[in-house]
């Protein structure tokens, strides 16, 4: 298969870049290295050193948002799937000031616009998998589909027939927004900036008979996938590192884990391993051409303070003693929330899941140990407030 | 009451600046003159010539993407009330190619991300007045609400309710997606950037305590207000020319009066002089502080084959003779759907609506008879689609 991926140089890029090249596919990657220079110019820098790492045979500089460079890619490769990661990819980076907000959705959306138009121009039987968040849900008090809302999205309707049997055939048979888009409540101007592109997205589909899958993915942790496929970058920053990544940073350097608020925020968590599995499906197993597909991706769902608990007890075992610390929550979002996302979608694809965790949070440690006296301490404490 | 117009020399801008200045109001107003230039750029002018109009004598030229030039404004002026016309108004100009789509959703969200910020930063207790579009809706199957979705989601339960009595207890006592917002199914890359701006205002309203009404606005027709307000600008082209106005000056002028398709699309409708109550009305009583407000602003809804038939019969009685003109609908739309918006809030504050349609289009066609000369008939065709 013909595989165009867009932000090759990224953190779930690159590794895919190599697994899919290993699998036999032909692989083309673009990208603008943006990553690397954000975190740079934010005091911090990839833990593990990306001088020095193999590089991809077939990248391309290139910036997304350049149409013309975007339309000489589709038309010489003829991708049969695109593989959209290419994004600015960090909350509290946006929720910094009017420039990054904007900065982050306006890139963020034109990229997609981009990729939309230059399908239906040249690859309109193409597979567009296109990575967003389980943040595009926010916590609602509610169940979370994977897609459209569902026929049943009534909870009750189903015990009620089940205790009144025929006479409840009065009942409406369907919930009256059933195949409408789930309702997003994003946390962030990030996470928006992936509501916009789902918009945009499922009206391509509609209008112009495009394909996509739309991956809400967890919060995806660690930086080794198999033995054949080298580290990828690593940050543990305040902006760009993400909670397990950053507490196994903190657990090795004699820093406390800052668990923002009271750590009872829970969301699905997947490692990168898995994530690079479900990708890979999505990509072999297009939907119908025409659909728009949501998968939710991750592995489970965790609070943040389980999470840091076992970090900490892995980093003991390791011989590293460590401490939760937390502190006001920089973020505007609920500590207590009801949390029931579905994910079943991916399991039928085949997906099998890495479940212990705890055993890949060792993993991650011994991962990075090596680099332990790169760690920038300073970079590492939030600074940016919702407020 | 002191108020800032963004987009102060646009069709609704200019007639809302003179009308809210004469209700006693400290008004000042912001536009970059976009709209003047793109319709002369895609071979048309404004019926109504701007050139000899009464102009405004506090207007300042500035463009909204610009945040510095905001910030300034808002600092000085300190208002109590923000009116947000300033966007790119046009469906059909946002499907043209990548580039006016793309134009279309970063100007819009762009504007819309730095009023957001320039309130949070200076005037947190202002009121965001921001002009939606009722086509965020699109037509989804089910019933419309005004905001989030209700409690009573579910037709069906109310009615179980009154044949089943107390045994009904056991149903849910609200849908499980009540409080959400209502999703959207727009039709256009134009009205998806209005909905990427809704996501946005609820966000900014939840997380900073911004306070703002969310207009979802049906189709505006018609050129005159009142005797001491001049008439606005007035477009009829393919691009910035809406149905009841395009059909009007294509009676008056030996054209057929195009309709999409069958016509038997439904939408809202209101006069122009409807929208400038209905606006005036959101301004002067802002909810509380902190709240997001949806009004769904609009007369009534009618089908566009039958507004079509209502031009045609008016256009008669003025000694015009014009048919009708059924064209393939450029458009990806539904021609036969249900429709059933709610429009309760407005009455509530107070509105009165025009009731008579056939009376104002009769006026409208008396309004623009003056400048009959000033048509530029090749502008009219469609020749933008959606495909």
């Amino acid at each position: 298969m013909k595989i165009l991926i867009l932000g090759s140089d990224g953190y779930i890029g690159y590794p895919l870049h190599k697994h899919l090249q290993l699998r036999g596919h032909e692989v083309v990657g673009v990208d603008n290295f943006s990553r690397r220079q954000r975190v740079k110019y934010e005091g911090s820098d990839s833990l593990i050193p990306l001088e020095n790492r193999e590089e991809l045979d077939t990248v391309y500089s290139g910036n997304l948002c350049s149409y013309s460079g975007l339309y000489s890619v589709l038309k010489n490769f003829q991708p049969h799937a695109i593989v959209h990661l290419a994004e600015q990819p960090s909350a509290p980076w946006s929720m910094k000031d009017v420039h990054k907000a904007t900065v982050t959705q306006l890139e963020n959306v034109q990229g997609t616009m981009n990729v939309l138009w230059g399908m239906k121009e040249l690859v309109p039987d193409a597979h567009l998998v296109k990575l967003g968040s389980m943040g595009e849900y926010g916590t609602p008090n509610c169940d979370i589909p994977e897609g459209m809302i569902p026929e049943d999205c009534l909870d009750g309707a189903k015990d009620v027939k089940s205790i009144m049997g025929e006479i409840t055939d009065i009942l409406p048979h369907k919930c009256p927004l059933s195949s409408l888009p789930f309702p997003k409540s994003p946390h962030s101007f990030y996470h928006l900036s992936k509501v916009h592109d789902t918009n945009n997205i499922i009206f391509a589909c509609k209008t112009w008979g495009l394909t996509s899958t739309d991956i809400m993915q967890g919060v995806v942790f660690g930086v080794s996938i198999s033995d054949e496929i080298p580290l990828t970058r690593f940050d543990y920053d305040q902006y760009f590192g993400t909670a397990i990544n950053r507490f196994c940073t903190q657990a090795i350097s004699d820093y406390p884990l800052t668990v923002y608020g009271s750590g009872k925020q829970t969301r699905g968590f997947l490692p990168l391993r898995d994530s690079i599995q479900c990708l890979t499906l999505a990509i072999e197993n297009p939907p119908e051409q025409g659909t728009y597909r949501t998968l939710n991706q991750f592995e489970n769902i965790y609070s943040i303070f389980d999470l840091a608990k076992m970090v900490i007890k892995a980093a003991y075992e390791g011989g590293y003693g460590a401490q939760i610390k937390h502190l006001p929550n920089p973020r505007i979002e609920s500590e207590n929330h009801y949390y029931n996302p579905a994910h079943q979608k991916l399991f039928d694809l085949g997906y099998e899941p890495t479940t212990d965790i705890y055993g890949e949070i060792i993993r991650l440690i011994v991962d990075i140990l090596p680099y332990k006296e790169r760690i920038i301490k300073e970079v590492i404490m939030p600074t940016t407030q919702w407020k």
